[in-house]
């Protein structure tokens, strides 16, 4: 079969011809028709994730078909007994394990669930790993709720995408940042209702005063604008972070965390029981996530471009099989 | 009648004559038999509080009398009816109204609570403020279990050796940090299994290596040592924050609060309902709140003296009427 593989380090990846895995004991071989980038995945071809080892096949998100059905899969594995953090063997579909950027996949029976009706194969390999981490954030870790006003920082990135759609469909008041003022015209046309760029010094006053302050922030960044993350909070607000694109946190006041009785969440992806109720949510909506740009597998190099110079507005997808 | 009054900004307190406060419908009058110091009495005699009204009578913790039978008073007033923050109006005795660094104090009813009756006046007097807001931030906020390892920043102030005390209770393996060896020392006499140097660098790694890692943080300090708290801090920990006195936060990572889950609470204070807990909770293990040193009411600024140099352990007392 075809895959895209990472032989060294220093090298790009390259279409080889491999042998297709063997089906195994409690592992089903699911033909991908189509692949979904991560960041993930960009660091792991740029040598910049922890414990890579090589050869591997990158990919985590897909749809495909298994004895004639068609199917996507939850690349969160292993994630053990406690809902409140993944497990030590947690991992994701992708590394160690060789992933779905290949003509077939092996995956344990259990990561495997029919891919909603109503989306096409780009758009149901667009969702998973976006969809478990913007639900756990919204519903789990911040407990959203409907009438309450959003932040969403760094619109563009599949999370982000996936968490404004999340949000809107439950009724919320979305607001997004950006540095880029086309993505947050983007957004606006997807139901955001206003947005700022965060390359501006004082877009914290610009958001409370489109805003008036929000309840929640769900943030991929972290670096010195969350700073003024926390200025944009009303009283009790909760913040959710799953990405750290901006490096470490500084000039963060202990006393607006404390007086305004904030909680800050991390968040990893999310569990099995989050995986199901997650596509019940898109399926309940109708919601289509957001497909960026799909790209040929041949031309995957040009597919992790676009992902590195940040041009994406939802996820960029790979078709693998015709 | 007697009281400690702050004339103008750039004034050391002074002990004034004036008139015992009025009674009116709703408020009672309390003679005050002790008073306890906090920070937030400190920060307002040097000028450093917001919105401070001159003339005040600073003081929000009390144990007095009222109609022959011995109470104390929660001092957190106003709080609302969102218990997940303080409302607007919520203040705290002392500012801007009249606390109780006086003979007498008037007092809405609805705050007055028969003093447990184990404690002596001092010991009473040394409860309120520290009690709710450890009680708060240690169950309310952490969801603290008996078993579980828990980091004490700053052991000595008032509201960190309250959360030893809790914690120790709870059943809880309990570790202190100080930039004082012998406030470690005295933290250990009272049941604290160990405790760091937070002036040595490496004092993360030291904690890491006496507890295995710690599931709560409750943190009075912010600041740079902030950064490190969380690298002794197990998957899913929560770090709470009821204070800031070594200012902004910096040099933070997403990726430890984001991969391990963690949870970052502040908070201010409890609402009624926890203070009455709290008492209930310090009435059921029989605890007796630390009291570091007692001063003559005309000795208050060699109390405040004892504060600023951050001598204490536990709580400054203020005899007021023999």
């Amino acid at each position: 079969m075809k895959a895209i593989q990472l032989i060294h380090k220093d090298q790009s990846p390259v279409i080889a011809e491999i042998p297709v895995p063997i089906e195994s004991d409690g592992a089903i071989l699911i033909k991908v028709s189509c692949a979904a980038l991560n960041h993930r995945d960009l660091w792991i071809v740029k040598g910049k994730y922890a414990k890579i080892k090589y050869p591997v096949i990158p990919g985590s998100d897909l749809c495909g078909y298994f004895n004639g059905q068609r199917v996507l899969v939850n690349p969160g594995m292993n994630w053990g007994d406690n809902e409140s953090v993944q497990s030590k063997q947690f991992h994701i579909l992708g590394l160690p394990e060789n992933g779905c950027f290949a003509e077939y996949v092996s995956v344990p029976k259990e990561y495997i669930y029919p891919a909603p009706e109503h989306l096409t194969n780009e758009q149901a390999a667009a969702l998973p790993l976006a969809g478990i981490t913007a639900y756990r954030a919204l519903f789990t870790k911040c407990n959203a709720r409907p009438g309450e006003n959003i932040l969403i920082t760094g619109i563009g990135g599949g999370v982000a995408v996936q968490t404004l759609q999340f949000a809107i469909a439950h009724g919320m008041n979305v607001y997004v940042s950006s540095s880029s003022d086309s993505k947050i015209q983007k957004a606006i046309s997807l139901g955001a209702r206003g947005g700022v760029n965060y390359l501006n010094d004082n877009w914290d006053q610009e958001l409370n005063s489109i805003s008036g302050g929000v309840h929640i922030v769900i943030d991929s960044a972290g670096g010195n604008p969350f700073g003024k993350l926390i200025n944009v909070c009303l009283p009790a607000a909760r913040i959710c972070l799953y990405g750290g694109s901006l490096g470490l946190i500084s000039e963060l006041s202990p006393q607006v965390i404390f007086w305004k009785q904030l909680s800050i969440f991390g968040t990893v992806m999310g569990t099995p029981l989050e995986f199901g109720k997650m596509l019940s949510f898109v399926i309940q909506h109708k919601l289509l996530p957001v497909v960026d740009s799909v790209y040929q597998m041949t031309d995957v190099s040009a597919a992790f471009d676009r992902m590195e110079r940040k041009q994406q507005f939802g996820k960029i997808v790979l078709r693998i099989n015709e």
